[in-house]
């Protein structure tokens, strides 16, 4: 194998590659990225046998071939090569190392043989169709922050990603849950997506996919299966298993019935409750909201540190409520609100609560509340 | 004690201010600021019994008096509070709580009584000048990264400031070595501190001192004891007492037969040993120097992860040398060098190495050498 690329592109490939490596693996070829130069193109492979990407650049191959080196190193030197600098890989078969160079930088790094590379297995995928990336971007942006990180409840530890029925037709719809809120996002039904079957896809791979989103005029390839998702640019290929587990019936999780509603502005709600949570303890950052007519106080009382009570202007019609709620719940769902208000939802201070932002009922999060 | 403080002068007195507190603590108070209120200023002070810091600001106050409260949840509520609102800070006496109002917030935080804050005993201070706010940035910048973090060598912990008489005259020096490098650093000496008693200034001191000296025009006071060092602008004053204990005699740790000279590129060198140095193992990051006619190769040799050679075009006339150091202590002092280029003088492969800047002699550093 010999090729040649410009440094800006080959560090772009190679740290996109690298970020799917595990820092600590007990398999060795697991940490390294497997190279392959064919025709004008040389791909970068890393996997954690759960996801994969394949990243590819164009480049001058003057031998074709493949070979693995350690990902971070490879990422750290590129990343520290001069910027425009043409950058040479080369590996002879025998001497078992690739050697880079550029200007009169020489590395020479230990290989692990290409056969040992575990290339995830093609699968055939029920379903396949595009998606502009701020459509995906938004799903997941906006859904993932409620993905739970108990290892037990495995199924919940992703993004539910299917076709749902709603009132105005069928929906793409993401969802999240760790039991004390819910993240529910629908898009438009794209072409083709419509006997998608409803996968979860891991928190990993979240992170991994939100890197191919960053593009605005990018469309993305989704491939589904039942067992893999794969969402693919012109350059990047992300291929994942799913979680193997069945993803809760959230819709009943979901009020229906809650009628007192509350606006508010939804910047000035947020740091409202970022201050009063300053006093509280970090185990129980409990908020107390007190609704009264247009007239919202948010307080915390903390025995050991002291109070603190804040008041803001509100909409609010309905008959006197105290309800309380974990703090950063409350923020986290308070900071996915892009529109200027953010509407609540309550029944009484032991129901779920519900919220969305103004009118737009494509996203509702709903937050369990708690003693105060 | 009732003030009213302008929010953007309040966080810059109480941010300066609790970072001297530590995170834990054995002893409650000192986890507070005590907050002192009389005439047309109030004061923020914080200490960890070695460090006390006093910050001054512009208020309002309308009751004279003091209080302490937790330096971090204090620091919090401020930052969070939105800039340029007006802050009331009022303690009764009875209820062992502050109150702090802003607009439509109100924090009550619990108070501890201020007589059993630990205030620093005041001393006689021998010698007392003042010094130009960049000429203390430049010895202490150029010098802390030598402080040993070695417990046990405890007099190696902070920069060793002292008079020293140079063939130039005599000069305000700052020291620090951690017995594998060192930084010598001289200024002129300011009038007044000829009698200046040596004094080992500790690392977290150094610190804190940092944040005195960012303003170009500042005129630092410096009082200096036996066992205590000041320094003070207008609105702050840093008082910390001095390490207990000898620093070595450093002086015959500077080689002065050192012959054999390289000039360098500061910047590219840097750049080189970072590059060479990502094979090598986070252990023993050995960096090889050889030297021959104008010519530098670095290299490494890692057998398990591989190797990495680089060459760079040089000033140098001496006989063929070849010497290895840690690439972290090359990195170091080539990272110091503020001119375009760094001069290394060398005497064998296994002696202490010198470096300076440029022809300046005013700033000049040692580094010991490592097989290879």
């Amino acid at each position: 194998m010999k090729l040649s690329i410009e440094r800006g592109a080959l560090m772009k490939a190679v740290a996109q590659a690298q970020s799917v490596v595990e820092r600590r693996n007990t398999i060795p070829i697991l940490a390294n990225v497997l190279i392959e130069a064919e025709g004008d193109t040389v791909q970068f492979r890393a996997t954690d046998l759960d996801v994969e990407v394949v990243d590819r650049a164009p480049a001058q191959v003057e031998r074709a071939g493949a070979t693995t080196v350690s990902a971070v190193t490879l990422n750290e030197i590129v990343r520290k090569l001069p910027d425009g600098a043409l950058v040479t890989l080369s590996e002879d078969g025998a001497s078992g190392r690739l050697q880079i160079t550029a200007g009169r930088s020489d590395f020479k790094l230990a290989t692990l043989p290409r056969e040992d590379f575990p290339v995830m297995a093609s699968s055939e995928y029920a379903c396949n169709f595009a998606a502009p990336a701020p459509v995906l971007r938004r799903l997941f942006d906006k859904s993932k922050f409620a993905i739970s990180t108990e290892e037990t409840r495995y199924y919940l530890n992703g993004v539910y990603m299917h076709v749902a029925d709603t009132e105005a037709g069928p929906r793409l719809r993401c969802v999240a849950t760790d039991g004390h809120r819910l993240a529910r996002i629908d898009a438009p039904l794209p072409e083709g997506a419509a006997g998608m079957p409803g996968v979860i896809v891991p928190r990993k791979t979240v992170g991994e996919l939100r890197k191919l989103l960053d593009d605005d005029e990018m469309e993305i390839a989704v491939s589904v299966s039942e067992t893999k998702v794969r969402f693919a640019t012109p350059n990047i290929t992300l291929t994942s298993k799913v979680i193997d587990g069945t993803f809760p019936d959230y819709s009943r999780v979901i009020p229906t019935g809650n009628t007192k509603q509350l606006e508010v502005d939804a910047s000035d709600f947020a740091k409202a409750v970022d201050r009063v949570a300053t006093v509280s303890s970090e185990r129980s950052r409990a908020v107390k909201m007190s609704l009264d007519e247009d007239r919202l106080v948010l307080s915390v009382n903390a025995p050991d540190a002291g109070a603190a009570e804040e008041e803001l202007a509100v909409a609010y019609g309905d008959e006197k409520l105290e309800i309380g709620f974990n703090a950063k719940y409350l923020l986290e769902i308070a900071s996915q609100v892009d529109k200027e208000n953010a509407i609540f939802l309550f029944n009484s201070s032991g129901d779920p609560t519900l919220m969305r932002e103004g009118d737009d009922t494509s996203a509702v999060y709903v937050v369990m509340p708690m003693r105060v």
